[in-house]
């Protein structure tokens, strides 16, 4: 095997030989997969060439490096190219290519995820590898404030959607010059052309638009990609570069050329076996690229002192809104903790978020009305090892369900926080109201749920969750109710807290946020009837406090009401009486009151009585089961 | 009460006034409720003081009119002006106004919906007027082929949103003349300044460059947007028109323009009084504006024959994909009926919505890769009576959840369609696997989730979804399994399928879609060890047939197993259990099988096998079970 080496130094006709290497390498990885985008990867093997080899700062040896440059595949499909270059780095093995592609226990998945330490975010969801590039951009540019540039594959269908648009313009409004996108414009999508074809002018003009310094080339002339590279990645200005490759899909090989049909379709052994010799044959060349930059980081100091704000707690009875609480807490948090950021959706002063922006600016980044991108944006600064709080209505984080789907898939630590859960905001109406968040989170991979009554749970669990891996979610609260716990009391992620109990209790309450209070109202109107009711407050919806609820079952005959500001699947009630069922409790009498059809406008009392989950509701429930 | 009335010849004088009568209702509907957005509402009164009176072609008396124009307020929290805009029209009295905006059980809702019959669609949720309106506009144009114009209205904080230019992109792309976007760019968004402020080039240039012809005018000019209106709605070209109306927040009453802090906050008494005061006081002018074309519609004819193909069915044991089944039987109620359209996010050959596109290409709308704007354009088209089947991997409607959810609150009769569900897909890895969908859709209000496990059952199910009202999600898989049913089995919404019972069954194995194959090889497994497994095939996941799983569970000493290809909360099992519960089942033994760590590659037996959700797990876990 013959280990040529390839340094910035070579010629462009070294990096040719290895443009074809990429190439072969994602035939031959793709066909003995028999799965997989070879042609995708085809097209922009020429760029990926000139940028590993003259551009990419890069120490494979060291993925972790800090002044890494970063490169995402936004067109995480053509993962055989991304695969391709691992080999050509010399991270992979050529037989780590032909035997561990998209088989199962194997690193080298269909689409790339950072199960592969050279890998920062997980794609494959179209649209996504930009909005994260932009958060990793941020880090670089305002946190970490290295030298590192972000370097981001894009394919050309995916420009259809809103997210890419979303992206350019918080790179163009955060002057993100570290951040380039290079976009392989192949004229072809999965199922016939794209909308704009080769359309190049069209696409700059939209690009431009969006605050970007545009370069179109023909991204199979190396020259042109050189000249362009070398320009983006000095960018000295304020903008970020959008780079507009005309390319050919299946480049190389001409049986499948510019030709459709081709899309997510390895080449059988014997057009395989053609394309290669095409291409001119199987080669090992190895690639020594650039390397970081030795500088030493240059971390910001955080705005306030690392010691300093306790955790706050707020008296018992006293009214206070759960998310004042998140503010409150957030800025202590933030006092203490360097890694701790935040950002909002144009609704700061809603969820309270305006008060860690205030305390932290330099950490505070405005995402505007973008809940795509705000939740991308956290993905990239999860990535670079921030903390990131992303707070905006509970009812618009579905906006990013996909990007919180990929964030899990990522690994992603992010923690978000939704307010104005449920019809008890009042009179803003149902599309303002979350009622299908909590079976939204709950279906995520690994996430946490929370979901606190009182201000001073609040600050408890807003602390936990900086602490706390993969996607954790808190839902927050617009009205403000009394304080429920003195100081003193913890509230670790998976407890609960049992507010009433007795010995011979008839019936279990169980509440979280809003309906715990009418959960502790309706146990006082019981008590005064004879009936005893023990009340649980369900702060930790997952996971959740399986031996308190089943001892409370247990304690009371089975005899259950679950009360909840949401829709009556996938929220509270699913998981509690999943745990109990889990537990092997069986024989259970369980009245689960939910928000079962569409609200409207209202006072927040008005609605909470209507959706038959408020105090009154709550204790009736009791009595029937306990008559 | 002087009622003066204004037609579409009256002086711009007299509209001037009509302006100053929807500020100072804005004013007074707010402020009478304690809430809602005054100062959002002024900035865009004279754009809408100019359109209703002199262009928007609408009969208040018939709002379901077919020759109507389309008001869509996308800006949904400036829905004082839309009300005032009501009683101008004489459709909603001034009492009306006063004592029913944003109360409890009135139509006067917070944001706009259409328990309204003024109203198409739902707004409240930012950036989703102008892509639903984008549907209204496809219906007029190529459908109905009226000459109503859709007009909507959008702020400017809204632009921040990636589907305002899904929107555009998709309005140039059908070259959408009928659609008029009016840009009401006041500057301020809820906490603070917009990205852009007042660049109205940056603006301008963003709207050209996504193909939109662009008028820019200051937004309190009435000649200005008189002139405008003129050209935008007698657009003869090819393009939509944006008009982008520099405003100023809060217009008209100097104690707040231009000012921030007054985002959503209604003025208190007195200074409602003072507002209204220098803006003249009240009035009740009356609007007749321009009626609506008289011209009979031409409504395109169906391509194939009304009458015509049968609803398709499999011969048992034939491999066939629920996908592929789904593609013919769309085929087959599109012959017969002309009010079904198909949609699909560029993945028509994965999803096989591809063979309708095929046999009916003139009610097949490409939306390329934008989920958003492929249940907004559905959500438009079922606003006009359509019936839209919108297709895309399953895992990528995660991407449209904000969409669906407001789709349930406009009361839109929406079919969705996921192909490639779960980690039965293999080799694609995470990001393709949909294993959050079930949750997601179950949790919508009023939705229907079906889950067919062969092809003759998905073929009926989607003709009952054309019958179907609301949010209708169907989950089709990728690999071919065998045929379960022979003709004359009917499969309603709400029922199941007992595939194997007996007198005296030990255990019930309940699967949908992919699992309920395995269920049926393990309860023949579990048969050759004398353990007698009942199976049922729960296809209609929402509404779930208590009646029968009721059944199950007492002849089966409650000893049950539910295997699904989905992460484990909020899908099959949380539906199955939550049924059983309510049914009053208690002394449940539950063994829930499903997909409980993250997925890699792999082939789909082996990815089911290492979720423990095949045959063998279930077999394994019904043996555990009775014991």
């Amino acid at each position: 095997m013959t280990m040529t080496e390839l340094t910035a130094g070579s010629s462009l006709d070294a990096v040719a030989e290895l443009a074809a290497q990429l190439r072969v390498d994602s035939v031959r990885s793709s066909t003995s997969a028999g799965s997989g985008h070879p042609t995708s990867s085809m097209s922009a093997a020429d760029l990926l060439a000139v940028l590993m080899t003259r551009y990419l700062r890069y120490d494979w040896a060291a993925p972790h490096e800090p002044g890494n440059d970063h490169l995402i595949f936004s067109k995480g499909h053509a993962s055989p190219l991304l695969y391709a270059v691992f080999k050509a780095a010399g991270a992979v093995t050529d037989e780590e290519l032909m035997t561990g592609y998209r088989r199962f226990g194997q690193r080298l998945e269909g689409h790339p995820t950072p199960v592969l330490p050279w890998v920062d975010v997980a794609t494959g969801s179209l649209g996504q590898g930009l909005p994260d590039g932009v958060g990793v951009a941020l880090a670089g540019k305002y946190l970490e404030r290295r030298a590192y540039r972000v370097w981001v594959l894009c394919g050309d269908s995916e420009l259809a959607e809103g997210s890419v648009w979303e992206a350019l313009d918080k790179a163009s409004h955060y002057k993100l010059s570290n951040l380039v996108a290079i976009m392989d414009i192949n004229r072809l999508g999965q199922s016939g052309p794209t909308e704009l074809g080769w359309d190049l002018d069209a696409y700059a003009r939209r690009a431009e638009a969006f605050g970007a310094a545009v370069l179109v080339i023909d991204g199979h002339d190396l020259a042109a990609i050189d000249g362009a590279l070398a320009k983006a990645g000095e960018a000295a200005g304020e903008q970020p570069t959008v780079i507009l490759a005309k390319t050919i899909k299946g480049r190389g090989f001409s049986e499948v050329e510019d030709k459709e049909g081709w899309h997510g379709r390895p080449f059988p052994p014997d057009m395989a076996d053609r394309a290669i010799a095409e291409l001119g044959g199987i080669r090992n060349l190895l690639v020594r690229g650039p390397r970081p930059e030795p500088a030493p980081a240059v971390e910001k100091p955080a705005g306030p002192p690392e010691d300093g704000a306790a955790t706050p707690s707020y008296p018992v009875g006293d009214k206070v809104a759960t998310r004042k609480a998140y503010g409150d807490a957030l800025v202590a948090l933030g006092a203490r903790d360097p890694k701790v950021v935040a950002l909002d959706g144009e609704v700061k002063n809603s969820t309270y978020a305006i008060e860690f922006a205030r305390a932290c600016p330099d950490r505070y980044f405005e995402m505007f009305i973008a809940e795509q991108q705000l939740v991308a944006a956290a993905t990239g600064l999860a990535a670079r090892g921030y903390k990131p709080f992303a707070s905006t209505f509970a009812a618009f984080f579905t906006r990013a369900y996909d990007f919180i789907r990929m964030g899990a898939i990522s690994g992603a630590n992010l923690r978000l926080v939704g307010s104005h859960a449920g019809v008890e905001i009042g009179a803003d109406g149902p599309s303002q109201m979350a009622l299908e968040d909590l079976a939204m989170m709950r279906a995520v991979h690994g996430s946490t749920v929370l979901y606190p009554a009182d201000g001073t749970s609040t600050a408890a669990l807003v602390e936990a969750m900086a602490g706390t891996s993969g996607i954790s979610y808190l839902r927050t609260t617009r009205g403000s109710y009394p304080g429920l716990y003195p100081d003193g009391n913890t509230f670790p992620i998976g407890g609960s807290k049992v507010l009433r109990s007795s010995d011979d209790d008839d019936v279990t309450l169980i509440g979280a946020g809003v309906t715990l209070h009418g959960c502790l109202d309706a146990a006082t109107t019981l008590a005064a009837e004879g009936i005893s009711a023990r009340v649980i407050d369900c702060y930790s919806i997952k996971p959740i406090d399986i031996g308190t609820l089943s001892a409370a079952a247990e304690a009371t005959s089975g005899r259950i009401v679950i009360a909840e500001d949401h829709h009556p699947e996938g929220g509270l009630g699913s998981a509690v009486t999943g745990a109990l069922l889990t537990a092997g409790q069986g024989d259970l009498s369980v009245a689960h009151l939910a928000v079962r059809d569409m609200p409207g406008s209202g006072t927040g009392a008005e609605l909470l009585a209507w959706a038959g989950i408020d105090a009154g509701h709550i204790a009736a429930a009791a009595r029937r089961l306990t008559k």
